[in-house]
């Protein structure tokens, strides 16, 4: 849309680019990516990575499987062509949080490596980070914390990630975290470090 | 997700209240929903406020049409159910902004009342903020930034707000903006000072 000639708009000033949306705010925007089994702690990790960036002050947000399938997804079930449209969405709305500059975690399962080929796809180079919950399937079945894995092997839920459906490892992420033998917030802090790293938590320059 | 009982969490600390997140951030979330015909100044007004937002230091976001229908909807067209299914997704993602603690500016015609009425049943009270941009009809179409006008009366485009479908004006809608006579700036200001006077550019208290 454009304002009619017979206005007289500055318009140079109603078009912050991307840098200097992001020095405003002094912060980066991005997509933190986990993946892994159910069970294997997305969720718990992306909620205390969140936790310490607010502490910081940015503002950061997860989106999962909570607030995701009862408002946008709701109208897609588990059926292989509802996960993907699931994630497809997932992985939309996480651009559009990553350009406003939020530090945007997601926890997901996402078992195939094209779906999160597919969400790497809409960021640009740098600010997808994919991060492998790599909690062992045996970790994860034991503590079954939902009792999913119960009903599962009982053949009461099919399409199980890891029991009756695959999980496709990331080959190359750029965060693994190795859970077994330490805390979530161990988990989070590696995560919380590397976006400091890399200057998500502060302006460009 | 949980976390397995033999780990040694201090749960309390992994959840803010969306008090405290909003305190930490020092802005409080909300959506601004612009609505109006085709032309009204709807994109125009509301990147003006996101932009005067951006230069507080705020986290804003403007949801329109330039970004939504290349990424989350582009399997979506114009006919009526598509668009119906268009607003059901703007307004499920707006809430997730706001949720976010994001200042959230929404640019789509949005003609039904309906719609609008879902889109605002997402949100807390208070946090669904109405804004008409009362642009008349004739206004929009002598403008016709985009010539969309003239291919509607054509007969070129069908079902074309105000021209081949309805237009349901806001009965009671937060902001009306008057723009004839006035410059996109001054009712950009005049939106700005709403959400000012209300405490959403500062922490609650």
């Amino acid at each position: 849309m454009t304002t009619p000639k017979s206005e007289n708009i500055t318009w140079h000033k109603a078009n912050l680019t991307h840098d200097e949306r992001e020095q405003a705010i002094a912060q980066r925007g991005c997509v933190v990516w986990f993946t892994g089994f159910s069970g294997s702690g997305k969720s718990t990790v992306a909620r205390m990575v969140e936790q310490q960036l607010l502490e910081r002050g940015k503002v950061a947000y997860v989106l999962d499987g909570d607030n995701l399938r009862m408002g946008l997804n709701k109208d897609l079930g588990f059926a292989p062509e509802d996960r993907t449209e699931n994630i497809r969405r997932v992985g939309t709305v996480a651009q559009l949080f990553a350009d406003a500059g939020v530090l945007t975690l997601t926890a997901f399962i996402s078992p195939y490596r094209r779906d999160r080929a597919e969400a790497r796809s809409h960021l640009p180079e740098g600010r997808f980070i994919e991060c492998h919950v790599n909690t062992p399937l045996e970790v994860c079945e034991a503590r079954d914390p939902k009792g999913l894995y119960k009903r599962a092997r009982a053949g009461e839920i099919g399409g199980f990630t890891g029991i009756s459906a695959p999980y496709e490892a990331p080959e190359t992420p750029e965060i693994r975290l190795e859970t077994v033998g330490r805390s979530a917030e161990e988990s989070a802090a590696e995560v919380v470090g590397y976006l400091q790293a890399r200057g998500f938590l502060e302006a460009n320059r």
